[in-house]
């Protein structure tokens, strides 16, 4: 990217504590459920900022992918090993900027401390944002592109 | 927050092109929709990083709240004037780390840029990261808090 873009630091307000030490444990790929607990420990500084969540039942986690580095515009991921897809078209940690989003479920909080199931982040991964889960998109309107067919090709080979 | 930290520096991919130039323009508050449409202009070295993602019918953006400064733990929001509730439980942009988070549904493609529809972002406004919006959660299973409960107030009154 040339020199004279802006650049945005972003400092962490906690960090996630998941049972994964190391990628290879994190479920990826066809039929991946994320159903592992862990919590989300804010700074304690930033505890007021969590005033009323407890009445939300899903919450957007935004994360840094701080164990990868570098990114690549095209490359292959664990769910269609046969075609590469751009990066921007996967949940590839190696991104130009390495945010990642997670949908996870509340299941209680203590405190600056979130109680939540279905981490996929690694134990120790920066937390940078939090932001409440309020709809999706109605199933009969959602196209999944290359995801949905190279779920497709796996169902036809049995 | 402690000058120890760590700081992640964000480089932004793109810009978005909307039709809003000033924030009293986004629709908020109750009833919001988000039906505008808009381009997410890539830097053209990036545009391999989209192969693909004509696939997808809607997609997460993430952006800088460029035009907003400082962070406040606790605010009102237009949607609930009447109470107070913790940035982390708010889509409000005076947040800790300035990201917004926007689904847009994906209407076509020319290169490097994509047309959408539901832009709620400034002209201008600076993007981090585009990634498929993949699934929702089952609406039954879904609880919204203090949002919920703002708009039955606002029901009860007629």
């Amino acid at each position: 990217m040339s020199q004279d873009a802006p650049t945005y630091p972003m400092t962490p307000i906690g960090v996630v504590r998941s049972p994964y030490r190391d990628t290879a444990e994190i479920p990826k790929g066809p039929g991946a459920e994320h159903r592992a607990e862990g919590t989300l420990d804010l700074r304690p500084e930033l505890e007021e900022g969590l005033r009323d969540i407890e009445g939300f039942s899903h919450l957007f986690v935004l994360w840094v992918f701080d164990r990868s580095s570098g990114f690549e515009l095209v490359s292959t991921v664990p769910l269609d090993e046969e075609t590469p897809h751009g990066v921007f078209a996967t949940r590839s940690p190696r991104r130009p900027n390495p945010i990642g989003l997670s949908v996870v479920e509340l299941l209680g909080r203590a405190g600056p401390r979130l109680h939540v199931r279905g981490v996929d982040m690694l134990d120790g991964t920066p937390i940078l944002d939090i932001k409440p889960y309020l709809s999706g998109v109605a199933a009969e309107t959602l196209r999944r592109g290359w995801i949905a067919e190279a779920e497709a090709r796996r169902r036809s080979r049995g």
